[in-house]
């Protein structure tokens, strides 16, 4: 088996440069520039270490594990135009610099690259390995819409907002792990056990990030605490919230929700997602689907020494220090 | 064997509705909004009768018909994001009526479901079809980028421009033509030829339809005379008229590229395009192209009579009768 860094290095040495067509140039520039932030590969080690667990040809694995980075990456095109943002890992997001149109046109293409690659095995994995693409990459965007739609409803339930995240971030991070697992020759169940501990791991990933956007450090966080919060964003945090309030908390929720001081709305309404409960809520919430997650690694049919590697991963994940 | 009619009834009953999920309403209203502009089905008919005429499944064929119709459509919303245009085939287009995020997400989805229509056939095909279909998105977009590269440059070549609309245009019509050449089994040389129909066939349809911005009558043509040449559009046209120019008449071209009198532009630059031979030249070139189709088209193994469908297709296509 390789180690973590093992394969990380085999990873990056193969991708390093000329991974796409040179020209034309008003094309791939804009491709290069996003794929040229080295990143954490977290989606493409995921899929390595799945395939090496169950004992598969790591080698062939590699162009499938590049085509989820750049799947990833091309989400992150579209979706920074359409969120606006300027800034993405530091550098300029891709439409801010070449503009609308180049940032359209390349993630286009970065979604046909995804595919040359995800395809670029040996011919009998080609079908499955599609199959479970195809299925996540449109539950992907319809986890973008729903996120889209979020924005304008205030009823949004606790189980919407899972299905939410559950399409938005955590299927990509499933279908990695079982890609991995179908290029290993896996068994039937542990490819849905891998699968359901990538997907409940995702979910606990995503509540910690809403959880530490409005309780962590900034420092440590990296970004401007209180951000969910100012935009009235229905996180599990607001929603259980709002759930969980009297009606003078209700009452006190929905006025800080059009509070324009800045300072008294996040202070407010951590406040109040402390005395309503919905604070603990969250935080057993994101407990629990971690542990089912570690659960589904258990289930799988392998000595624990091969899976201690994305137990690590996991471990990783959980605590953020990653 | 099928007959056209028989082909397009097949298809449009199989795919009159349901081809999407129906939920997140947001996603799906704009591609249906797109799917639902009735067309001629080009690029399905080139498959459905490609399988026909070498004897196979025609059934079998339907999802890839439909994957072609789908990804071509994909193209307009994305183009029409990008060329800032509000009405297509009569109607708002797709972001216009939903606005530019619904436009790009609803495109993202939509190249997701030309992969998983397309690789929903029996298992043996998927290997090359993916193979030949991702080598056609990915020249599309080139295309596409170097249409724009276009706009900024004054030194396009004839091969420059001929290259350009060959991936824009013609590679997605030889691609669906050789889709249905292996879901038929053809033999190797068979599959090329038809590829070669399908590109030069749509390169002479290409030029051909140059001419008729140009010199064409506005009433049979749907679209005001001249718009390309108001655009200083670099087509086959302006490229020949510029390069066979002599210097006087090179001087008054320039000129009038930077006249504002719209119809004095029109006539002006037509005139010049007929006294420098570039008007006979062009559509010398766009017969060659369309003879050379037909040659690749006979040189099919196949006798006469299956090969009559795709030959009026082509006519038709020649003659605008279409």
């Amino acid at each position: 088996m390789y180690s973590a860094s093992a394969l990380y290095d085999l990873y990056e040495s193969k991708f390093s440069s000329n991974n796409f067509n040179s020209s034309p140039d008003g094309l791939y520039a804009p491709v290069n520039h996003i794929m040229g932030i080295k990143g954490k590969r977290i989606r493409p080690m995921l899929l390595l270490m799945a395939c090496d667990m169950f004992g598969g040809n790591v080698q062939q694995a590699l162009n499938p594990a590049f085509a989820m980075e750049v799947f990833h990456n091309f989400t992150l095109v579209h979706d920074d135009i359409m969120d606006n943002a300027d800034i993405r890992r530091g550098v300029p997001t891709v439409h801010k610099k070449f503009g609308v149109n180049a940032g359209i046109l390349a993630g286009d293409v970065m979604l046909a690259y995804a595919y040359k690659y995800l395809t670029d095995v040996p011919l009998q994995y080609i079908p499955q390995l599609m199959q479970l693409f195809n299925k996540t990459a449109i539950e992907i965007f319809e986890g973008q819409q729903m996120d889209v739609d979020f924005e304008k409803r205030m009823d949004v339930s606790l189980n919407e907002y899972l299905k939410m995240i559950e399409y938005k971030t955590s299927v990509l991070l499933a279908c990695c792990l079982q890609l991995g697992a179908i290029l290993g020759n896996a068994d039937e169940k542990s490819a849905r056990e891998i699968y359901r501990f990538g997907l409940n791991l995702g979910l606990s990933f995503q509540i910690k990030d809403d959880l530490l956007d409005a309780f962590g450090e900034g420092e440590k966080v990296g970004k401007k605490i209180g951000g969910d919060i100012l935009l009235n964003k229905k996180t599990y945090l607001l929603i259980s919230a709002l759930n969980n309030a009297s009606s003078l908390q209700q009452a006190e929720l929905q006025q800080l929700m059009n509070e324009i001081d800045e300072q008294k709305k996040i202070d407010g309404i951590k406040r109040l997602m402390k005395e309503t409960g919905a604070y603990d809520a969250t935080v057993s919430k994101a407990e629990e689907l971690y542990r089912e997650s570690i659960a589904s690694l258990q289930a799988i049919n392998q000595p624990a020494d091969r899976k201690a590697l994305l137990l690590e991963m996991a471990e990783k994940l959980n605590s953020r220090d990653y």
